[in-house]
């Protein structure tokens, strides 16, 4: 079996919801460091893997794959197997359920979230000014979609159904950066919410991501 | 089998991607308008199908299903030996080939083209003013986008191979609103794009959305 290569940087959302996916399903991988800094990925050579220009990239062989929510799909669907279930076998339309929270992630959770943790911990990090009016206006959208979750997880104990998926697993990323910021409130004034923030930022898939970005 | 009721608004870009994945899959369907001027898609019985609020929301029988990406891929699933084959079967690898290319459309075509459809399609319609400035950031980035989709359309005929799947589909509601506006000449400029966008337009399945439309 070829080795699997992933291609990032620790510190980027897209690069630990890989790894976090990796790390879960318990495969062997070499991780190559992208130095965003010195502009690595806008080389000749890292645009042959991903021709964005973002991290990460994925290579097994001959095989390669970008865009992380792909990379986390095929790896739990390859590897499924090994580690961590991530996936909701069974009909369609469990398989569709598990399809939709996935989407809600990437089309509700992840706009708000990310341009949050761009502001209140991105941008203090590299000393720029907080945009309080986006501050306000993405903490009310993350307020509504954190709503609807609080709701469906007095439903199911996870997002799709009642064990962790990689609808939950995506979700890691964002969550770390907000809860180290005054976004976190929206966390601990809901407990259902809470209590998964809880559960999931304690697997051990996710603590030796964390381990990565303090190296 | 239940009867497929699917809610929405036909001037939404994602009801129409659900609406051209239906009529692709020539399965039979029930179209439940909702009148959003008149804040239908807030009431407390749509929520019960959507809880976001949006539109699309899909019903077969008990089954409920939200998120417009969520759906195409359930009902090309579901209805797998109807209709036009909207995926890419075989091994893990080719699968995720399709996934790629998906996640491309909704993190780095939807996001530009969606800026730019607001600006350049809808807010002179709403008689509001276009901001220029997000016009041109939009257009820059959309335009590295179309790059990358020319040097791919050299390689294979649609997105992700040879025949028409879900990843070319979902573009086509975005495309159809910019063909309207001056972004046209970023996908005329580009031959195997421009190809491309002649191609999936002229589907009857799509016809079938647009004729929706001047309703």
């Amino acid at each position: 079996m070829a080795v699997i290569k992933l291609h990032g940087s620790p510190l980027s959302t897209a690069t630990q919801r890989a790894l976090t996916c990796i790390y879960e399903k318990e495969v062997e991988f070499h991780f190559v460091p992208v130095n965003m800094g010195a502009g690595e990925h806008k080389s000749e050579n890292y645009l042959s893997l991903n021709p964005f220009g973002q991290v990460p990239a994925f290579e097994e062989g001959d095989f390669k794959l970008f865009e992380s929510r792909a990379i986390t799909q095929y790896v739990a669907h390859e590897y499924t197997d090994k580690g961590t279930q991530l996936l909701l076998p069974g009909s369609n339309k469990s398989k569709a359920v598990l399809e939709m929270w996935k989407e809600v992630e990437a089309h509700q959770f992840d706009p708000a979230s990310s341009k949050l943790a761009w502001e209140l911990a991105f941008k203090p990090f590299l000393g720029m000014a907080t945009d309080t009016g986006v501050v306000e206006e993405n903490e009310a959208k993350l307020a509504k979609v954190l709503d609807v979750y609080e709701t469906r997880l007095t439903q199911s104990k996870y997002l799709a159904c009642d064990y962790f998926t990689l609808a939950d697993l995506h979700h890691l990323p964002n969550i770390h950066y907000l809860l180290g910021t005054p976004a976190k409130k929206l966390f601990d004034s809901r407990p259902h919410a809470s209590a998964w923030v809880a559960d999931i930022t304690a697997r051990p898939a996710w603590s030796k991501v964390l381990a990565m970005l303090k190296q």
